[in-house]
């Protein structure tokens, strides 16, 4: 009997920025954010966790197969041992189940994604390991429970065990455990939402956002105000999710993307994540409203120059019109929805952007996606490990 | 009998930042500010007035050679009024006096800077034209009550009737009768603060820091904190000021710049005044004193992609080395004190820069100066009016 789970996990990208923890072991945030969840068809990390009583001993882990070290007290040692504790109590709870509990694992990892695309593939990743895990041990814990785990191994993958609109709750508690993600709003809901991305290159590696939140809670002044501020949006864009409000929605959200830069920006030394284009990304964005006559595309930016933009389907043409027009990709574009691309609105003020716009590449690629599901198991067929409990596909040297 | 008098005005620039008017007409600011005079000896601009009861009648101005029209209620004309009106109070007090207040004026003025390089020549500007009015019309009021009619002129204008150290009060009166500059300590008292002004290029010009600062006063959420943490840093930079503790004053200076730049980005529309070159010229600067083992630098930025940058004398080789390794002018740099470059400190990080430094030009021009004095009168050789009443120098068409 081989016992082993594969599952996948999206990508989700924050409206409410999570920025600053309060407890930086169990990570613990300064505030809560509220991300949409992206869909997993053209997004994902996959993970296959098997357990087996014939393994050498010591769990053993590949990500985009290379192996890592699992450290006990690392982050992924972390989310292990307390998945497994929870195993064990099934075990004593029922004492027929195998003892998977007490077997060595091998999990493999693999994002669809180039690491160099600046998406944070550690929430995507973190996300699919509690869900591989917790579909071998065959837990009972909701995904609000297995969040509380998840987001030990990286903060805002916690709100990747959940499809559509998610807030990840600060909580109150010392402990952590109503520090928690949950849905807003699923899928279903609201499936026009639709989000464009603009991988923008970068010349430099910017501040870890690790690194970086613990700087800007050290040393920001603006920082607490923010903090204030954070739960009225958060209330603010929950309503205009459930009434499906874009406008308000899209306001929000580039109003927080630019508050979580200002106090990057107050930071000592200062922290930047936006670079020319980005800014030159925002503008284009800003006049694309401002010309249409009202907010059809939000722009939000996580802790690198890339952008995504969030529109709804029927605005998409025109979102890809304004990007292709200033940002021309090295790529040609091939839109997955079959959507064209349409020509500037009238009057819309083509000087917002340096004369000419940019040059061939200062935004690599678009990925066109839109809102998307929780987690979801495959089969057998799609392990990412072999019969040996090794990845099929290893990494080249 | 010819009554004339000509003056010229300096450059300020401040270490906590103008940002937002509590009353747009009579500009009364949302904050006290704090400034640096530089050195008229580099940048100065010039103002000769001229009355005369034979011109024809009306006021006449000229900027830079070129003729602008004075509206009454506009920022010039009111200015002239206001001066005007004192004038005539001493008249009043004395009947043998001549009536110049009656007599229409001429005035040119002249900046000995380009405007293209981005420097606040407004506030010089402004700043001249009330010295060479007030030496006009010999008036008896002081430095800081011309400083309320500069105000008027351009807010920061009232700064540059100052040399050394100079507060502006916001005041509390709503006739802004108290929203006036005053020294800190003169140029006497640190002679040795100098100043190297890194001129960076900007394809595209930015929002005016009129229509900026409004938009930040009314969508801004972060800048009501921001308010609140200005009065301490005035108490704690006029401190270091008279303590002649520089790396107090330099860690306010650039906290309040990057705080400054932070309430600019939290506008909506944001609003983005550095670029990439004033990013990596403040990741040098901090990287400069990281290596250094203190604070030996200060970077500040204005409404605009220039930097500014405070250092003692005995460092300006190495903040001269530092820059230059990394942002090649195209213009052979001249030091007008003589001051030659120096190597990077001992381990400092290259990386903070992308591979190889920027392109030359990047950096058009460093301009060296140093704390300096307030306005001063010059001999009427040295008018800007031929002996009808017209500048002596027109521009190009």
């Amino acid at each position: 009997m081989v016992y082993a789970a594969t599952a996948t996990a999206p990508v989700n990208i924050a409206c409410i920025k999570y920025w600053g923890k309060r407890d930086t072991k169990l990570i613990l945030p300064t505030n809560s954010s509220l991300s949409v969840t992206l869909d997993q068809d053209h997004l994902r990390s996959t993970t296959t966790s098997r357990a087996d009583e014939s393994f050498e001993k010591g769990d053993r882990l590949w990500l985009n197969g290379k192996e890592e070290v699992v450290k006990p007290d690392g982050r992924l040692g972390v989310c292990i041992t307390e998945l497994r504790n929870w195993r064990s109590i099934e075990e004593e709870k029922d004492s027929s189940l195998p003892k998977l509990s007490q077997w060595p694992l091998r999990i493999a990892s693999y994002n669809n994604f180039p690491t160099a695309a600046g998406l944070a593939s550690s929430a995507s990743g973190l996300a699919a390991l509690v869900a591989s895990l917790a579909r071998l041990y065959q837990l009972p814990q909701t995904p609000s429970q297995l969040s509380l785990i998840a987001r030990q191994g990286s903060g805002s993958a916690c709100r990747s065990l959940f499809g559509g609109f998610v807030a990840w709750r600060e909580g109150v508690k010392s402990d952590g455990s109503d520090s928690l993600a949950e849905e807003v709003a699923p899928q279903s809901h609201w499936p026009d939402m639709h989000a464009v991305i603009c991988v923008v290159s970068d010349a430099k590696k910017g501040t870890s956002s690790t690194s970086g939140m613990q700087r800007t809670v050290e040393t920001s002044t603006l920082l607490q105000e923010r903090l204030r501020i954070v739960p009225g949006r958060m209330e603010a864009i929950s309503t205009a999710i459930k009434e499906k409000n874009f406008e308000e929605f899209a306001s929000i959200t580039m109003k927080d993307s630019n508050s979580f830069h200002s106090v990057c920006l107050d930071t000592s030394p200062p922290i930047f994540y936006l670079n020319d284009v980005s800014k030159s990304i925002i503008a284009v964005i800003e006049e694309l409203n401002r010309s249409s006559g009202k907010i059809i595309a939000a722009y939000t930016f996580d802790a690198g120059p890339n952008a995504v933009i969030y529109a709804l389907k029927e605005n998409i043409p025109k979102v890809l019109g304004a990007i292709n027009r200033f940002f021309p990709t090295s790529e040609e574009p091939r839109d997955p929805f079959g959507i064209a691309a349409q020509d500037l609105p009238e009057g819309f003020d083509l000087k917002v952007v340096r004369e000419g716009g940019w040059e061939k590449g200062a935004v690599k690629t678009l990925i066109h996606t839109r809102v998307g599901d929780g987690p979801r198991t495959l089969s057998k067929e799609e392990s990412l490990l072999n019969d040996k409990g090794e990845p099929k596909v290893l990494a080249k040297a």
